[in-house]
């Protein structure tokens, strides 16, 4: 059976690469990848893969320029702090064969914010860059982050990282907003995948998931809706609504953001 | 500057490829990146990277064939259910140019699961598998993963999966566990880089991670260290200890399980 078609095929696509090792020893659970799935959708972009590598030159290389040459945008979230273990900047040089040179502009930002006593040789590696960089202003911490062509480099912690990304609207150029709905229902998946099968086949521009659940001791069924256009999204949302009556559920809306 | 050696150079390799369109688009957060990091350090396997695509077959089967040549293992989670966005095992099939046929030994766990007349042909597509898989028992819900090879594939539900997993203790050969400890104070990265970076010069088969954070309007860092040799890791901690105390910080060492 073929996959069902991308239900935002006309959408641009992104990729996100988290880096840090905290993430694969999980130590640290991810925030970035809800982030970063629901913000894309809002904007008219697809989050269409996610990378999480180690703090490792290598891997960040290869991954950075598998995605950046198959994504319309590719964000990358951390190692690009003052300790030894960031070296995102150096890896992002790396992968558009250019040096790392000290950014003028970040330079003056780092000084202005730590004045000439506390702005030792660690905190001005925050300022090395490769050459072109365009700067992320960072409202939060001060030490910017830099855009290379497509690529976006952003820092680790959440609440920074997220302040920053909402300053890059104005250089993102998505298509219509990708909304989710989603019906859930007590059926099992078994019980409803012929009917649905169907209706995924009489609305091919959208994409309709199914997703088992166990709660509070009952088996149920949540299926999400996908899509640009909110016609269809409507269409659809009743065909499965009458499946899910038809096969003896009592089946229930979430509207989702 | 090197990126700092791998802790755990010598401990087999893990890539979890985690499929599902409902990570991707923020909808559902994931579980899966965070169960498997700390599973497989216990084991003494390093997680080496993670994948999170969405359910086409054509990025299953690039990202499958990427890692499985790369990894010791690979572990893939969801798209194995009835409905017609389960499409995982078709792209296992083809990442190793094989067929997908029916599984006796899965359709007779289906059959005395479900009984001849809940058994629809939705259901039966939970046992087509390329020749050669080897099942993987499922307690929860009984419809089995399957082991191609070095490539284990499990379901999506985070509980059915991790009974799954923990049947598989006896297929994987690890190392000794990987240990994680972690040392915070209330300085600034940039204030520890530099002795931090001598640390990790000195303890090479060491992981040293800084992570800043921000908690009740102070600002500090957390400390990571992580590796296989106990000793070397007690040695490392008293190090950082002993720095941070030196820095006008109040070391407190979090043990993490």
């Amino acid at each position: 059976m073929p996959p069902p078609p991308s239900p935002s095929a006309a959408s641009p696509t992104a990729a996100l690469l988290v880096i840090g090792n905290e993430i694969l020893s999980g130590r640290t659970r991810d925030e970035h990848i809800p982030y970063f799935g629901k913000q894309l959708n809002a904007w008219g972009l697809r989050l269409s893969e996610v990378r999480v590598v180690p703090d490792e030159e290598e891997q960040i290389v290869a991954a950075v320029n598998a995605c950046r040459t198959v994504y319309a945008y590719v964000f990358t979230t951390g190692g690009i702090g003052p300790t030894h273990d960031d070296i995102t900047a150096a890896a992002i040089a790396r992968a558009f064969d250019r040096p790392l040179v000290q950014n003028s502009e970040a330079v003056a930002i780092l000084e202005a914010h730590y004045g000439p006593e506390r702005l030792n040789a660690a905190r001005l590696r925050m300022a090395a860059m490769p050459p072109g960089a365009e700067l992320i202003p960072n409202p939060v911490s001060k030490a910017p982050g830099f855009q290379m062509e497509n690529v976006f480099v952003l820092p680790g912690p959440p609440l920074v990282l997220q302040a920053m990304v909402e300053g890059l609207r104005n250089r993102l150029v998505g298509g219509p907003p990708i909304v989710t709905r989603a019906v859930s229902a007590e059926l099992a998946e078994g019980t409803i995948a012929s009917g649905l099968a169907d209706i995924q086949a009489r609305h091919a521009m959208l994409e309709i998931g199914s997703y088992p659940y166990f709660r509070e001791g009952k088996l149920g069924v949540n299926v999400v809706l996908r899509g640009t256009e909110t016609g269809a999204l409507a269409e659809a949302i009743a065909d499965v609504t009458q499946l899910l009556e038809g096969l003896g559920g009592a089946p229930a809306e979430e509207r989702l953001d």
